[in-house]
């Protein structure tokens, strides 16, 4: 009982000391943020070899844990891992600071002139799986869009973790800024999770990075307002206007240029009325790359050679080198498979028809609408807002890839001249 | 035990057919949405005896259980209240449709338009108490936002608010719109509430509207996302170089112009260099309106008439004719009060000092923050927002007055012409 109990005090004690630094980080000037974000930068590399060292600890107790080989690859820190990891942070640094921009400007009628106005959101609490290299990008955009952040990695990866935050602490401090804006949380059992997240006084905003079960995990148990990156279910529709090379092309791209990604497509849907054109096609190309092909009975009448499709294919997500296809009767089934099937993540329709275009962009409300491109590019930098704390599938606060911006909120400013209501 | 499962059955039901409906709002047009206020806004008028009946039962109600009368006040539905209702129906009906609409676009170097699109939320649920011109109001908001809303108000008016919604109601099949877009939750008792809560999947959001306790509980026992509209203890800081005639007609406009209301000042903060010009003065003004004021220790050496503040007045939300004074070093020592016992919601400097103005601007985070002007403008139609659903007090996703922008979330579209990723 008593350990508990030091235990929830430690973690109250933390919350305290990372809002404490949210007082200060909303006035720090751009440049002192983005000297400290180039000195960790060159912190970490010329760090590598303790970091290296750190990581071995923790790939050797996976290794008696048997993880998966792919748990493995996240898990281990390399040269390049380490560079990747430093690229990024000054890549954050290169970034216009969020903090302080006046979104809009109007003028009332009695003259008052009001403003909206970014400003940090306060304490955020990051909880996430496996990979290292989440620490250092996520403190690198909290710290620079002014949040503080408490950033609780897995167990799997806790010395590399902690040899991460030491370095990054350690910029802040030389760069005059109050180390507690970065904290990383030490303990990796999930009653500390719990405690952290009834502690909604102290933080503002949870964000959890990894697998269904752990979002899941964290939005049953917080009183914290939780933004959720749950899976991407995402569906390309070839409608019947729709150029079938440029088809053959981006579907290939959408399905296999990385298919372990969340905006990969999952699911293909073709309008009925180019199935035979266009199929026999694209399952031999997509064949061809080694993609797994599961069809709807009206495929397999066309493709007899591809598997059936199970009623749960159609909210899968493979993350992987598998591929569902449904032939459809136009793009209203389509839109209606989608709002039944998918995960508010992405969707493109491929088409020449303008009336179709627009329908689809309007109608189909997943966070990134597409026409006539890939659904990979549903990511913070193809979009162009820059590096990203992740995707969300909410729609409270953030819908989509969140970057800089998204970790900012926006307060109303006020220029008068002694106005007074009547 | 049946019972309680056919309750919960209940709400289930009308959860489901709200998400079903508000998967039809977001395609229709403003025109539709629009001949549907104004509908509703017209039987409101053409219904104002029944609802006077109707409202009867829940006035004699309240009287046998002793309601307090600005209780009863709030609750009582007149010809002007009835009218009042249809009159902000009819100006939500005239503000922009902000469904639809592109906030931003941009291109990208590989040629693809990027923008971000306004979109409903979905299902908004809304838990208020006493006022039942809230139903009309919130109902209409959401409406022209194109979500569904599930609007439970206070037992207290019961009668009242079912009501109010049938009339809103037939005029929504009138216009043609599904009429599962507004719902009357029936049930008053909190475990019904705590029921509507669980819903994650069905419902979106949730606004709770009224005293401190209400929006804790509900806070407390939401796994949906909950935005909250806390208490607003305003500040006004009287610094060393304001106008001091300025000063006095501001202060005056803040506290007595409407003091029931949460952007009244409820603390008074004076520059020490101009406390002994400025207090005596403001003072006997604000007694003179039947202002009771309590004072710091250097408040009352210069006013000793007045009553000592305790430490619980500098973060009491009094929202009657009382007002706490503190004399303070300057602007620092002002902006740490705000920070210590503020609560985010509405403050104001009065100064002629450059510097000081900006700094105030930047660095006192609170959902408004205005120079030279009354704490009353925090107000959506004063901000030019138009109507609004509540003042929040949280930083996620609306910070402030919520009108019909934040009622919506944004997704990105994307125009292409066959991009793919490499």
């Amino acid at each position: 009982m008593k350990e508990k109990m030091d235990f929830r005090a430690e973690v109250r004690e933390m919350a305290g000391k990372a809002k404490e630094a949210s007082h200060q980080l909303p006035r720090l000037s751009t440049d002192i943020k983005n000297r400290a974000l180039f000195e960790m930068a060159d912190d970490l590399e010329r760090g590598r070899e303790r970091l290296i060292e750190e990581n071995r600890k923790d790939l050797s107790a996976a290794k008696k844990v048997s993880l998966s080989s792919a748990m493995m690859d996240r898990l281990r820190l390399t040269h390049q891992v380490i560079k990747g990891m430093a690229d990024g942070l000054r890549e954050v640094a290169r970034l216009p600071d969020p903090v302080g921009e006046v979104v809009k400007m109007w003028k009332r009628p009695n003259g008052l002139m009001i403003g909206r106005m970014r400003i940090p959101i306060g304490v955020i609490g990051i909880i996430y799986e496996s990979r290292p290299n989440v620490t250092a990008e996520a403190a690198g955009l909290c710290l620079k869009s002014g949040n503080s952040v408490i950033l609780r990695g897995g167990s799997e990866a806790f010395h590399s973790n902690q040899a991460i935050g030491q370095i990054l602490c350690s910029a802040l401090v030389k760069a005059g800024i109050p180390q507690e804006a970065i904290q990383i949380f030490p303990h990796t059992e999930r009653e500390a999770i719990q405690e952290m997240l009834q502690l909604e006084g102290e933080i503002n905003l949870i964000i959890p990075r990894g697998g269904e079960e752990l979002i899941r995990f964290v939005t049953d148990h917080s009183k914290i307002p939780v933004i959720q990156h749950y899976k991407g279910v995402c569906h390309i529709f070839v409608d019947e206007s729709a150029d079938l090379e440029t088809a053959t092309r981006v579907c290939l791209n959408a399905k296999v240029q990385r298919p372990g990604v969340c905006n990969a497509m999952e699911t293909l849907l073709v309008h009925e009325s180019v199935a035979r054109r266009f199929l026999p096609n694209i399952t031999k190309t997509l064949q061809k790359e080694g993609v797994e092909l599961r069809g709807c009975p009206q495929t397999r009448r066309i493709v007899p050679r591809i598997k059936a499709a199970k009623e749960e294919d159609w909210s899968t997500e493979y993350l992987d080198l598998i591929l569902s296809i449904r032939v459809v009767k136009g793009i209203e089934e389509a839109i209606k498979h989608i709002a039944t099937y998918g995960s508010f993540h992405t969707e493109s329709i491929l088409t020449s028809d303008y009336g179709n275009a627009q329908r689809f962009l309007r109608e189909v409300n997943s966070s990134c609408v597409l026409v006539n491109a890939s659904t990979r590019f549903n990511d913070g930098f193809e979009l162009g807002l820059g590096a990203e704390i992740g995707i969300s599938t909410s729609k409270l606060h953030a819908f989509g890839p969140m970057g800089l911006e998204e970790l900012t909120t926006t307060k109303f400013i006020v220029y008068g001249e002694g106005q007074i209501r009547s």
